[in-house]
């Protein structure tokens, strides 16, 4: 039973992830999202919206590895992609908190999951770009329907959102193209912080 | 853009299942789980211990299936599932909330997801039968965590939880044979309403 032991150490250890607070408001701006919540609608809206990859990507694979991306926030905490300090420490906190967290698992697992987080840190196959892309798409989903809360409470701005979602197209330049002719459209509607340009 | 605008609102409309809350608490015992943070919780536990099913599994279909599991309850609500009374109504309750969620989505994608989840519902296909092992396998893990705070306040004895659990082993005996060892060592340990057998 050893083995499911540490199996289910990992899955209670992961509970945590429930209690990490992002930036963003859900829908109805009732309240922040937490990491939990945001990972299962990441990966939802990765299914939901496949097809629309620049290139063909194993579905499968992005599944999973949406179900473990925020993992590591559990030690390492959220950081806000417009916090440009915080993304400095980010990378080596990140490392630390994957060995902690997968280092729970069996080592098959374990090496499995950390090459799997590793690839949608690093960018570069058709998986880990097309599930960027939707971590980019869904705070802007969330706050063009709660008015903007999150963006206007962190003081971000169009051109701030503008640029950050731009990378939509990495992954599939349809989702950006559409973004962003909902971004143009909102543009004078008092979601953003300022409208000014850059 | 007419499929694309239908999917995100699909999208859209799911974000409401992070308002539905559960009975039973995450494993600090801090608060109630919400159904979104379930489904991930969920989907999460599936992948790890997809490995003890009793049959061979489409790992993809399980992961998928527990993705959407519980969308219903946007309009359906919770259904405790020790609420006897609750449960006459709920078959009929789910089925047309199930066509009003999916309904919003393209007609292939529709069809694809209500049967799905009606699959999950029906309890045939081994990918069904695990999946609802794992719908039973979490809520124990995290009262077992909790010191059985949501079966303490909703009076769940331990006979109740011991039969609603031995339904793991429809979809795993490996894993029913593990969280009956850990309920029985557990007995007397104060997590339950009560200690009654039956």
């Amino acid at each position: 039973m050893e083995r499911l032991f540490k199996q289910l150490d990992f899955i209670i250890e992961a509970d945590k992830l429930k209690n990490i607070i992002r930036r963003n408001y859900i829908s109805d701006g009732s309240k922040r999202e937490n990491d939990a919540e945001h990972s299962w609608y990441f990966v939802l809206t990765a299914m939901i919206l496949s097809e629309y990859a620049n290139n063909e990507i194993d579905v499968h694979k992005v599944l999973k590895m949406s179900i473990i991306h925020d993992l590591v926030e559990i030690y390492a905490g959220d950081t806000f992609i417009y916090d440009e300090q915080g993304k400095e420490s980010q990378k080596e906190r990140e490392r630390i908190a994957s060995e902690k967290i997968f280092g729970l698992l069996p080592e098959d697992q374990k090496i499995y999951y950390l090459e799997l987080w590793n690839e949608f840190e690093n960018n570069i196959t058709n998986e880990s770009k097309f599930a960027r892309s939707i971590d980019r798409i869904v705070p802007v989903l969330l706050n063009m329907k709660s008015n903007g809360i999150g963006w206007k409470e962190n003081k971000i701005g169009y051109a701030q959102v503008y640029e950050i979602s731009s990378r939509i197209a990495g992954g599939s330049s349809r989702l950006w193209h559409c973004i962003k002719e909902k971004l143009e459209e909102n543009k004078d509607k008092g979601l953003f912080y300022n409208n000014e340009l850059q």
